[in-house]
């Protein structure tokens, strides 16, 4: 079945402890619609301005991925310029340039309304539920990421889309900051009481715990000897995850189980160059 | 088959966040003990002085712990204090006074000479080296602890230990310290060039990540909603994978995961409560 992401669309400058790049294609739809492309058929909703490479365009294209949502503005495309601290966890925004973004109104093509599943990047909460409001009928599986400027900055629009999906996605530190817990666990359990029926928690290269009404369990991470870039790596877990769902049609606990594995190892793949 | 451990018997004065306890039963041999003899009939060595409290000796007795090899000298037993921060990860020593322990030389008694299964808790190196050489045969599995201090000050002698071993467990950021990598599979392969087959590396709430010649997997942490006291969590977990290893009398790569799957819900147990 057919996968919608709304989300960024960017162009990155990273700096890792040993190595600097840029031009890179970075943003969380990017990301997202490269590894879920593997799986399944995905539409992307996005915006960049006139200056986005035709190299990243063609990248996408050759995933078959469908960029008839993509706008094309005047002005300058999202950028995002970071740096990763020795232990390749922790990183510093030197630079955020959200340019055509700041503006960004997203229109669902009619012929993609009709996707069943859809996974709201990181994004203003109220865009995010834009989006899920354009869809044609309620999609059978609906995933949404957050940060944490969303939490500090727009907490009842967030509340309101949490009662909205599936499933909510967001790292560790976000869990702790949205719910005050400490543990995990404790804090999934306090997340599912504002909504969603899934809580999908990123903890980098310790994997996930995911938390249902039915029950938790705990995925690793997929051991690595080198990592080069862990940029994109939350996109690229909820990309295998949401593909693999997408793919099977199937979101029962065990399909949910599964996708997560593969969330994990997609996930590798990404960190493993730029 | 049976199970020899050697390692401190302590008491502890613990704080955490919320909450502080004086005299508790401590030690690395007190948790692995308690914790392996859910499996096995457990073979302790250790000291301790006249002041040790007959209730601790008695907790161990209840669980059928044989304490011949548990010599009580003049003077005060090992003390342990320490306070954990607001993470319940990282912790301050306050206070260590080896007391007997400072001068112990163990004696592994005739009829735990043949234990199959031996453990070498966290120790001079060259007092874990003193009790395998006291056995009857080359056990069929041993494994080892250690800690920061004896990579820094005891490298040569670690070393040697290394090669007499099957398996070394240590602990996340003593496996960076040890070899310099920063990606603990690399750390896991690099430490098993020092010699043992298994490298076992501990992540605390994160599981652990198990790397060894026939290839490497790793399981995450038992999630829970409250962590009240982590002290013994390595310890109890050594406990869950040596027991488990003992009973099945199976050390095959199979055994070796369940295994360390018993090893993290065991620890689980620990660190729910002082």
């Amino acid at each position: 079945m057919s996968l919608l992401v709304v989300g960024t669309i960017g162009i990155d400058c990273i700096e890792t402890p040993t190595q600097k790049r840029g031009d890179q294609l970075g943003g969380s739809a990017s990301y997202f619609a490269y590894a879920a492309s593997f799986y399944t058929k995905v539409h992307l909703i996005s915006v960049v301005g006139r200056d986005f490479p035709s190299v990243h365009r063609t990248l996408l294209e050759s995933r078959n991925v469908d960029l008839s949502g993509l706008q094309v503005l005047d002005g300058q495309t999202f950028r995002w310029t970071g740096r990763y601290h020795e232990n390749m966890i922790d990183r510093d925004t030197l630079k955020v340039e959200l340019n055509v973004f700041g503006t960004f109104d997203p229109q669902v093509p009619e012929h993609a309304r009709r996707a069943e599943y859809v996974f709201l990047a990181n994004g203003a909460p109220a865009v995010q539920r834009k989006v899920l409001h354009q869809m044609q009928r309620r999609p059978k599986f609906v995933a949404a990421d957050t940060m944490d400027l969303w939490i500090e900055t727009a907490r009842p629009e967030l509340e309101q889309l949490f009662k909205e999906v599936d499933a909510i996605i967001l790292n560790d530190s976000e869990a702790r900051m949205l719910t005050g817990r400490r543990e995990l666990l404790r804090a999934g359990l306090d997340i599912l009481e504002l909504g969603p029926r899934i809580v999908i928690i990123k903890k980098g290269e310790h994997g996930a715990l995911v938390v249902t009404q039915e029950g938790h369990f705990a995925v690793p991470g997929f051991p690595l000897e080198d990592v080069v870039d862990p940029t994109g790596a939350g996109d690229s877990f909820a990309g295998g995850i949401m593909g693999y769902l997408a793919e099977s049609g199937d979101c029962s606990p065990a399909s949910l189980r599964r996708a997560v594995a593969h969330g994990a190892v997609v996930a590798s793949h990404t960190v493993q160059d730029f």
